[in-house]
């Protein structure tokens, strides 16, 4: 069993207590752990609507509801887990560089530890700070990132740093390997053409929703699992991958997304993938009144976590 | 014609008037009719969000957009059926055994007279009530059970009833005839890998929402109708057996589940089925801002009558 | 390029400026432009919940989160196409003939000046009168309707115009080429066994929601293709057609619908359509929390504008 | 005690039961009652916000929190009274000519037989067709009519029916006599100067929100007694007289009104009144979020309902 | 400066961290403390609208927007006052004799170190639990209830513990010197003329919340002051003693109340008062859509903290 | 009659046509005008709740609602003022000097043609902007300022430029004459005794929200006036100045702030001052369910139009 675990939901009711992330001790420990769930509350980034400040505190308050064992997978998560809520860093609210610097000591001794963070954003921008701090640690990680958008602009407004561009600014600071990177669910209108092949260019693969939705979630998992092969891999999951009916809570959904059935499905495909880190952003709790989107957010990381538990399972 | 039916949508507007299920007439009566909305405010068992005390009132409000003809089974459900709408069970509200002795009593009259009460919850919790009163004029029944949880599980903080323990006590009790009964839609985290066992052990056959979403509705229509056979059945659905995207006001959503579409297709599968009771749980219009979820209860409900409308027919 | 289009995203934020479609120019004019949006504030017709008098208003200020370029169609919507957003006509509420003549003259210049209306409602009663002018300049046209109701009764409550009965109104009139129109998504409760029947006797080819469930998006497509054929046609999409998970803020929803992504696909199927008007009725904002399904209806607009911009492609 | 009289609250729980108001026994008679509560869900006369077709149904709904003994006025209100849920008139949703005259056949039997009809709007528009009933059977009445709008405006868009109108007809028609009538509360930006000067001229007296705001709710009182005197009065409360801020659901806010406190306090008041008739109008429950403009407008009729019975105790 | 205290709010962003009531730190100590926030969040007792036991996040949530100095009180709280968030009490949802066990076995480590716990609701019916705790160390106490409701009825639907009859029960019990007692801001509707009369036999002070508004607030808080003296006292303040217009999010509110800047004098009234307790129950977080109900409430707690650091300043 | 000014609400319904403030020409000239509202869409400043970028548009659209004449004031805002919405100032989320640079650029146009900008805000980081731009053509300005916080702080986090520095920084520039400068309205927590010590230190009269409830709404106007005194002054109104049951659509709500008839009379009492801008900022849509407080802030400025009439009228 690990150390650091969530109290019996059969001892304490769930909506009982602090509201961390599945009512994890909050401890800022990199001893004894395999993830680390770090609030990253910045959405200076957002060009549409904001409000991602909250989402951290609003997940955690959702992923109460959940219990250990994660059925999909077989696995009691916190028989070979332990993890902590390690809390927020500190960042600067309407300054971004000041932030990214935040974030990246932030998340050192994580990643020093090689404990897996999993980030709760926050808006998109946040990645940036993430990744600069992994690469540290690992050199350019592969990306797998589910989103409707391809995030790799090169600027709005004249300005170069908003939540539309960090995966470009990640690939010029050399953070990314993209070879083995892929962006998965793009959808909506776009600036032009040329868009989705500027993330070509970059080195992406992109699998559109329209992709997806016509060769199925078994043949889009066995393509991200190509791509990243056995990389040390971040992943960022923009909560707008999800159909706007299942996640409504996000501040630039996108039409023709996917339900919880296919994201969770999807995501349950990556188990073989060697996950150093990953994000999780976008969640606006303003406008997720029943506070779905949250959940939508938690059930994602269970999956994952249900991975890491299974992988350990097998290491040992 | 039955003799207790909704006035003409075409005379008086669906918002107008005294808010019952489908308009029907507000009479306390067990003659004359084939069946009788109950509601049964009762919310004490829920162990997390909480407020389906206020669940029968928003059905019947949001059934009011219905009309009498089913177009899915083609029949006019007023043709062939009187129902009226019955009021509702004075429950205690934080006193579950009293309440028990109130449903089962509350009941009686209708099961007595062979009419099918259709109970409005409430949390599922009053289930266990229900199903006692039912007993005492059939023996035990076959369950056919819509949820996305297996609410087998044995206590809660060292107590024994709630709405996540119904169908456990209804076993130990032998109100449920469990070779005939099975559980549907089961997904989302568990306590430990061998709930889904205990359920099993108590004899009932389960179908996860994974298993349906790969063997497709048909096909889990065919188990079900298989399962039950001819016995006396009833049917307890749990409104978040839906998706969250199409039911969102109910107190624990669970990622992964059915769309409208699916749902009542689902539903009508069970056309030959003998139902001799049936409930429709855990609504919480606190929750359900645009009141679909509400709606969604109330369509479950008009296919199980249009059913009702077709065997009567048959049996004429 | 277009005329009249809307500001780079990229220099002004988009949530920034006057809130008009796609934040294009705001001018009354029927020069140099190939379609112009015009919103028909007037909700007098409907039978339920009331309020898509707002719907203009809430559709314009969704649609300023959509870019230029369909990645769908793959095409740059402003490369062939100029439009401007016409304001809307100032109806009458609470009067319907009133209104009738006032739609019929206020699109008048622009069918006129065969500049393709795009109108924002309001409720379904408003086809009426915009029928009556289209059929001023083209003579009968082939309606395409998409909705989850017929719209063709007869009558409710002694009156002859309300929100359901718009196209057996039409057809009394000669508005609509029937035995080229077609009904789709039809589903939900009816008030008998002949009210399809009663489109059909119309003329009106029907395809229900349950049909559509079964047969494909792409064979309703080609359904729809057939039928149209290369008619002038109208296109009315009810907001409604799409599920209520989708599509919550809308007065009558009905379950069982189809999803964001099934929904512009099936609009795309129409690209050979030859449209000389259309309109995107029954959003309801007071009940549309989080502006989904405002941004909906703004998407599926957007989609018959990348339709007209290849169509012009292809022309020139 | 009343024949007719709401359950006891400490038997059944106050929110169980079919939704009457105040639970009361909805039956459709005129005999052996002192009052009838009777919905007009009539909102086409609505000139912005729109919804208070609903607006019977709340009212009802959150009147059940209501117990019977009114503390402000030492008195029970069923110890005297008896009274019941009438229902709905049915009203032509759109059609207003139509609807007035199903409102004053509607409420003439209640007239005939000196039963005080409480109508529950439904928007103001409705008040002309209330008063065209109670004026067969008494003449013209005084009319005390608390609103933040006069409602004597002549016309809006070339049409004389509207819920800004009524007041004019009803002077234009005989029904009122402005003698003996008030304005009370009037407030928020005008058309003119002389908008209010209008409805001087027509006889009204008006006291203004500033007005009030300075003289205090007790010398307001002094004036409304002073002016009816007497009279048969008919008391038309529009729930916007109320501030925004403790009556937000309603469809024409008015910056400035009165609190709760000072709302119920001026009720009060009117204690020698002659009541023959109220209603009580333009609660609006999509955008009512917490249910409290509902709760608001059933504790003005709660009030209303103990000066009745008091006038009750006095004469027998 | 305490031993425990919020982290600097110009250090870290307000919005950022764990969810703690000032995000002071979360620990389960007695040491070194002045007051313990514990939140009880049981709300079985619930006669009407349920949910308060989503109370205590709610208001540790809305917390996190204050600041140490109290403005109005001219004091830094925490430069004399240590304190904590003691966490939640695992009390046992749907079984209250359950849970009054545990919370007077939860508050007992506080109140033997006499440290004043502050808990959060909640319903009204935790109150017996604490008492039934205090009076363990300190012998039966005056009672502060600040309330619309009595809360001193006997049962309700034949039971005797719900949240309207905990001062019934706690006077049976000798928990309270009701001598020294006062129930302040009592309005609404009654099941009769007796039930203050009732309070007042039971030994209670009385002022309801007309006679305050006509005294004032500064005389009402002289009569508090007066009544308790220099007793040992519990402070129980109901959120619904509040206006709706200030408070909305609350299951059973009553018109008349009073505003912000009323409650908030009130409180500040009472500084010479010797506190050893206190609660604030019934925040429906639901139904409080912006948050304001809980930050009143958390602003009610700050006024008190203000009081205590005041009187230990005098004290030292 | 001014040159621009709003349709006819009783030709046009002021629900329809395209959502510009007060239904005003949206046109960008500085010609024939006495005033133009501006929108400026930057909520980057915000230390809490955030979303003030939609404020514009939501004020815009609740302004609708409003007529030309002014009760309270006795006058015909367009009789004597020309005014149009000028769109917004393309700002830059995310990056506050450039924003600054740009609205100090986008309002010299209108300071410079001495028409009189109406900001609609964004958050009150922007007023520094506007400062910087008013100085350039009318030296330092008088400041009265509406609040809750004084927004006089030096720093948050180690940052200089945030809505809660906006007028230390404005000192320091020497854009403001403290001398004639007033803030009014200051209450809730404090960071320390020194906060309202430094604005008066700064050179600022500081007006807290107790002493305006003790001295009332007259005196606190005259202190207004006696401060400002002829000098050409810029208002600055940040909605948090009003009560939360008034204006809950703010992102750092405070207790015990004013009624809307409070509030609007207070601004009445400026009368006689010389008003070369104003601006009016922190209303957040995504938290103003109901939209009361954008239609406050929307009636804050028409009463500012009408002192703005007087003073016109009375200088012609």
């Amino acid at each position: 069993m690990g150390k650091y675990q969530p109290p019996s939901a059969s001892l304490t009711p769930r909506f009982a207590g602090i509201k961390t992330f599945l009512r994890l001790p909050h401890v800022q420990t990199t001893q004894d752990i395999d993830f680390a769930i770090v609030g990253i509350p910045f959405d200076t980034g957002a060009c549409f609507k904001v409000g991602a400040r909250f989402g951290p505190g609003a997940i955690r308050e959702a992923s109460t509801l959940m219990r250990n064992f994660n059925m999909n997978l077989n696995v009691d998560i916190f028989e070979y887990l332990s993890g902590v809520d390690y809390g927020d860093i500190d960042i600067v609210p309407g300054f971004i560089h000041e932030t990214y610097a935040l974030i990246e000591a932030g998340l050192k001794p994580l990643f020093d530890a090689e404990v897996m963070p999993i980030s709760l954003g926050g808006d998109h921008s946040i990645t940036l700070g993430e990744l600069r701090s992994a690469v540290k640690r690992y050199g350019p990680v592969a990306l797998i990132h589910f989103d409707s958008h391809l995030d790799t602009w090169d600027q709005y407004w004249g300005v170069k740093y908003t939540h539309g561009t960090p995966f470009r600014r990640a690939c010029e600071e050399g953070l990314i390997d993209t070879a083995h990177s892929i962006q998965v669910g793009i959808r909506g209108s776009q600036y032009g053409s040329k868009d989705i092949q500027d993330s070509m260019d970059l080195g992406f693969e992109v699998i559109t929703a329209n992709e997806i939705h016509e060769i199925g979630i078994k043949e889009t998992g066995r393509r991200i699992r190509e791509r990243a092969g056995n990389m040390k891999t971040f992943l960022s999951f923009d909560i707008d991958f999800c159909d706007p009916s299942c996640a409504p809570g996000t501040g630039t959904i996108e039409i023709g997304g996917f339900s919880g059935y296919e994201s969770i499905s999807l995501v349950r495909e990556m188990q073989p993938i060697n996950f150093i880190g990953m994000d999780l952003v976008e969640v606006l709790p303003a406008i997720d009144l029943s506070g779905r989107t949250a959940y939508m957010a938690g059930n994602v990381i269970h999956e994952i976590l249900a991975i890491k538990a299974l992988q350990k399972k097998a290491s040992t």
